[in-house]
């Protein structure tokens, strides 16, 4: 099974992500179940804007999209700003709103059989609201979404520390992206058994 | 198999609704696939304000949660108002909230193993932001939401016809309900078989 | 200047309301300033379900129209539930719509020329969203919304504590409670001023 | 008086752009008011990610930024994408969010005193949740949003024509647009007045 993680933290490296850290939670518990994954820093890659698959010789998305077609699952990590899912977030939607007229061999759109999931860090509140954004956009290309798959910390209210610099909270965040994990793989399983 | 469909017109009965109209689009095509139906409209009945199962002697919520808890699919059905979904489906979700602490036999909270899908009416834009909504808060309690398990039908700019007031674009309403049929069966049938 | 809450808590009284907590911050702050202010809590009316302003002889929503309709400042005091407004707060958009064809003398909407703010608690995420759902519905119908006219106050990640219970980040919420109220104020005096 | 106009379509020039049609509406108007109006569309230039207002030496934000603090006005417009903003209306918004700390001589936020409103093109329905998007991200910042500072145009159900495509329903949207013209300026000009 194989997973691919997309971070749409702003920052490129070698600066450290918060958003990766607890996207780490849940990469680690899929690995211990098994699965391969790939990982993806878009402030790293220059991908251009816009609703196709290839837009220019320069741009990178389409390594990340096939990346994606081979895999079996797809998690969206992504800081909140201004209380929403940062731009490359939705960066990442608007390139993969190609795949609903990208069809398998069957005829069914290429993300069917494919399941996703998000993680979100934040300074300050928004987190439901960014798993909602990111989760309906996926439904709307194909992707099912799991119950429950889904991990995210942030402190309130207010701007607060962000989640490298404090330990509060972390249990809670840890295991239930450790639920997500076990959620994203059960239910892929089911999929792929079922010929879905 | 089983379904149940939640009507969240703000109407009562007799008058007709226009979202029971489309979502009947959808349960249709359950009903030719074997799932066997039950209907409420949440405006026929007594449904009291809060976070638990059951709140007083007269409400009506516990039938409708019960007959959840015995469907592997749910379906929410809701109109559009002022662009967001019907105060209904808010009351709904929180009263579904209550599931996130009540557990199956194996520990694992009750709605684990089940799918839904939303049909959105609107005589506005707005359908797709419903249905990122309502997925959103239902994965939070722990439902699947299998790919493009959704219909709407809406016309727009500005404030226009209701559904049952011109055929205007309910060909693609329909397809698109038939496909949402599809895939509620399809990825419940999958989880059903691999024990999820 | 006169100003109305609508409390959108789920719970009657006399059952404490932490989100009323948080709105009397607010509100003692305008009171500070002048104006007179009038509250009426949902859970304790009878708010039949629909888009008119009077709906039946047992509906108490035509006196909270007729409040809002004489008022200058309009606060919509509202819980998270499941990261989303109360169903409160949705039932109160879907009444203020009617007052879109509603009109004053000069054949202008009846809300212009007033201001709107919102209070959020919640016992977990989900403020700014729930901010951003009801200043967007109400701008719809024709409200104003000042700049930072709101203020929250929730912990994270994770469900938590309620406003009553904990005394954390209550001096963030109110410093920004008694901006709100600032803003509300002078806004408002000088749409009155300018004849808006 | 003075607008800034910022164009968040997701195609460089000299393609044409849908969003920047229905705008110029908005701007037609607001000129024959007599406010200047300063359009960028932020295809056409270099705009890095973050959350600060310079940079890089690359980094063309700072000509927007500064527009934006000498202006009375600002319009964001927008397409929708997967029923969402474009993924440059986010990014303007995260620029924005520095404006949150820097204050005018009197230590007041730099937002505070400016309107602002939303203008959205879709092939799709999403208008209504991309209104409010944007708006509770400018509230946030200290933007104040007038009663129907916006217009919107789609046709629905599911994708359709783009607006340069057809002439369905662009009454609508131009009576809709004028409107958030006289919005601005009379809210504009009333805080201009009262010194907010």
């Amino acid at each position: 099974m194989k997973a691919v993680v997309v971070n749409c933290t702003l920052k490129a490296s070698p600066e450290p992500s918060n958003t990766e850290q607890l996207a780490r939670v849940v990469t680690s518990a899929l690995e211990e179940r098994g699965v391969t994954v790939t990982w993806f820093r878009l402030a790293d890659l220059a991908i251009d804007h816009g609703v196709e698959t290839s837009l220019s010789d320069q741009d990178q998305w389409p390594t990340v999209h096939d990346a994606i077609v081979a895999a079996d699952i797809l998690v969206i990590a992504t800081p909140t700003w201004v209380g929403r899912p940062a731009s490359y977030a939705q960066q990442a939607l608007e390139r993969l709103d190609a795949m609903i007229s990208e069809t398998r061999d069957d005829g069914q759109p290429l993300a069917l059989g494919k399941v996703a999931g998000v993680v979100v860090t934040g300074n300050e509140d928004g987190a439901h609201h960014v798993i909602s954004e990111i989760s309906g956009g996926l439904v709307d290309i194909g992707f099912t979404i799991p119950g429950q798959a889904w991990t995210y910390w942030n402190r309130g209210p207010g701007p607060g520390p962000q989640y490298r610099e404090t330990e509060e909270g972390h249990d809670w965040s840890r295991e239930t992206g450790r639920t997500m994990a076990d959620r994203l793989v059960e239910v892929s399983r089911a999929l792929a058994t079922a010929g879905v």
